[in-house]
């Protein structure tokens, strides 16, 4: 049997770990053995590399490897929106099914490669895109394709998760741990994707377009980051019996008539304090972890590591495993694409607006050390209906005092009504931080 | 386009699940909406159903579903060995695909129904045998298929989990969790097939030949389950930082050589100390949980619901939807099989005898309360050259003392050896219970 062409785009960590496994293939499933690395595209061809790959199929101009006609697939790992968008189009238009783990391409620009390939009658799969080496996308395309998904949520982001633990754990502060996170190579040398949400909410986008059938126009997600989170909230936090992630929540609004049309979704990327009892609690360092809820499995949870060489490489290579499997189904006549694989949008969905968002929330208050400010805050709430949990006086510096409330779960546009009366009280100096609460 | 034709065999309470799924395509993968339940056997017409269909689609009769010409994909949800293994077979040779829930079958006859599969050109999906609605079969045929598998591991039974979840947290006896179990419909009136462990034993050999793809004779792991075990040892361990859980567990053999033909395994289904910091630790109630772990993904934890209604019908329907994508692919030829989701064997395994399972043990020994007889046990398993990690003694009545020993890793056949010699000393009274330790 001819070997399944494969063309690597990039061969950085992600690429090497792919060789790795394809020039190996012992001990795997036999389907690996079919493959072979055809080409490669590197910027630079003299730089050293450890990999068992002949030089002849190097090449610094990747279009080669885009139309390549002895290239059945395409593997995108050198990352950025530029030339890789490019050169995935051109890929499908080449009549290459494509395997990419750029999150970045596919949450920003999904919709319109989706439709080339179906166009082109190819597949583009995309499960190193999120969560590393945790089966996610195939899952929610296959196993879970009989359920009304109502929610997905999880720990998508392994940098800021691993600087979270730390600050739980050590009680430091979070500039010091992202510094070390930086020397470990665990963060970036501009970390901003990372601790600003933007990276988490590029994945949530993905796996909310799977999970609920529709685009979603990733520029709408609300997005905190923890880099402005603050030691002391992480320590009132635990005083509470929770600990603080960086989720991402999709969730399906509620009262939805079967006649609507457009499915309206809450989503959003935020700092989030976790019962010590939530599964979630437990995912501590890099590891991702994402939570499915639907009718009729109830919730069913992913757990693994969320980025690596050695992850993604798998995720990369089960990907280009379904390819390689539907190729082998019929060597004479081109078939439809699996309905299931090829992910196609089966519906509109929309992003609520950000107050319609229904929450518990974390809010810190500096306030002035005088007796009655809690009766004050307690009352706002109540006459904005907003029903709260605890509201907890922590010990604070001089005449200054912290006051800690917990609500149960709000509509943002009633918590934001609230905190503008809230701080025009003389008592309250400021609103120190919000959070989610789960 | 014609619907695609499902026959149930059984309507219990995963067959009514699935019913309720297909029969309310909304808001789930549009491809539910191509499928049609149009024949179901059951034992008793007469028996009041609350399920939307037709009482014409309704038999007594199951060989009239397995030959039914507008059937296309059965559904065996009867339960048992017969004769639901025999309708299996005749389903597949009259040219249908089958998607089971029996774990039963697929553990003792799964070897049969693959290769007659195989010859008829049809599929037998088997998702919901193992983890209820947890996706771990698919993802272990198709997303893991890059991987060199090392080990596969987990709480698989959730009847023998809520029974131990509930003698941890409350300190009671297995009896009487066991009675209250039955009465919520946890377990079972006859109860053995979960707490004697030959469900997890059924359902670590499905696992075990996907895993590392060749068959497995079931009649070969080692199996305990949790019916001896007593509070008294559920207490040491969480005195020691451990919870209880009955654990099935399947690894490949350590210095591997390439030349090696027949893959050896260690699997074995035991009572294990898991150690309140691994994830498997807060797995509680009927929860299951899958970890699977290999070269290059690293560890991968599938956590959810591991029985009941819904979420077994949500697996079952996955692997009927797989089916019907295939299906839609051609309608015009016969299409040569999915390699992956096919899960043909590729290589011969063999379970290793019990004495070459390497593992942590814990063991509970009554003594006389005398000085010396720690020293003494100490020494024996030093002679055996087994390397301990505790030695505790906890108090006891009158003159009893009572010592728990955890090792470090050995062969089960060394430990046999220590024990025997540990047994002839004139102190120690008996070897009250003996454990795997992670």
């Amino acid at each position: 049997m001819k070997k399944i062409g494969i063309g690597l785009l990039g061969l950085g960590t992600v690429g090497q770990g792919v060789a790795n496994i394809i020039s190996n293939p012992n001990d795997r499933h036999p389907l690996v053995g079919e493959l072979e690395i055809v080409g490669v595209a590197v910027r630079n061809l003299q730089k050293k590399r450890d990999i068992p790959l002949p030089d002849s199929i190097f090449t610094t101009n990747a279009f080669e490897i885009v139309e390549n006609p002895n290239i059945q697939i395409v593997v995108e790992v050198m990352g950025g929106i530029e030339p890789a968008k490019s050169l995935i189009i051109q890929a499908i238009r080449a009549g290459k099914s494509v395997v990419t783990a750029n999150k970045a391409v596919i949450a920003r620009h999904g919709e319109e490669i989706a439709n080339e390939a179906k166009a082109a009658g190819v597949y583009v799969l995309i499960e190193a895109a999120v969560g590393g080496g945790i089966p996610i996308i195939e899952p929610l395309k296959q196993s879970l394709g009989g359920n009304q998904i109502t929610k997905v949520s999880g720990i998508i982001n392994g940098t800021t998760n691993y600087i979270l633990s730390r600050m739980d754990k050590e009680g430091v502060h979070y500039a010091d741990v992202l510094r070390e996170a930086q020397e470990l190579g665990y963060a970036e040398s501009d970390p901003a994707a990372d601790v600003e949400g933007s990276d988490a909410a590029d994945k949530i986008a993905i796996l909310s377009g799977l999970a609920f059938g529709g685009a979603i126009n990733r520029a709408n997600i609300p997005t905190t980051g923890i880099n402005l989170l603050e030691a002391i909230d992480v320590n009132y936090a635990r005083k509470l019996g929770y600990g603080i992630k960086l989720l991402a929540i999709s969730e399906k609004g509620k009262n939805i008539t079967q006649a609507e049309i457009s499915q309206p979704l809450s989503i959003w990327v935020e700092p989030t304090l976790v019962p010590e009892d939530n599964p979630l609690a437990g995912v501590n360092g890099v590891n991702n972890a994402i939570l499915v809820e639907g009718n009729p499995i109830g919730q069913v949870m992913f757990f693994g590591p969320g980025a690596g060489s050695g992850p993604t490489a798998s995720a990369v290579v089960a990907d280009i495993l379904n390819i390689a499997g539907f190729q082998s189904m019929s060597s004479e006549i081109s078939l439809n694409l699996d309905p299931l694989l090829s992910a196609k949008s089966w519906r509109i969905c929309h992003i609520a607006e950000e107050k319609e968002i229904t929450k518990k929330n974390y809010i810190r208050l500096i306030t002035e050390d005088t007796p009655g400010v809690i009766g004050q805050i307690g009352t706002i709430f109540g006459q904005k209906k907003i029903s709260i949990e605890s509201i907890v006086q922590f010990d604070a510096s001089d005449s200054e005092a912290e006051i800690v409330v917990i609500t149960h779960k709000i509509k943002q546009g009633q918590l934001e009504e609230a905190l503008l009366d809230i701080k025009n009280l003389p008592e309250v100096k400021r609103i120190a931080a919000t959070m989610g609460c789960l």
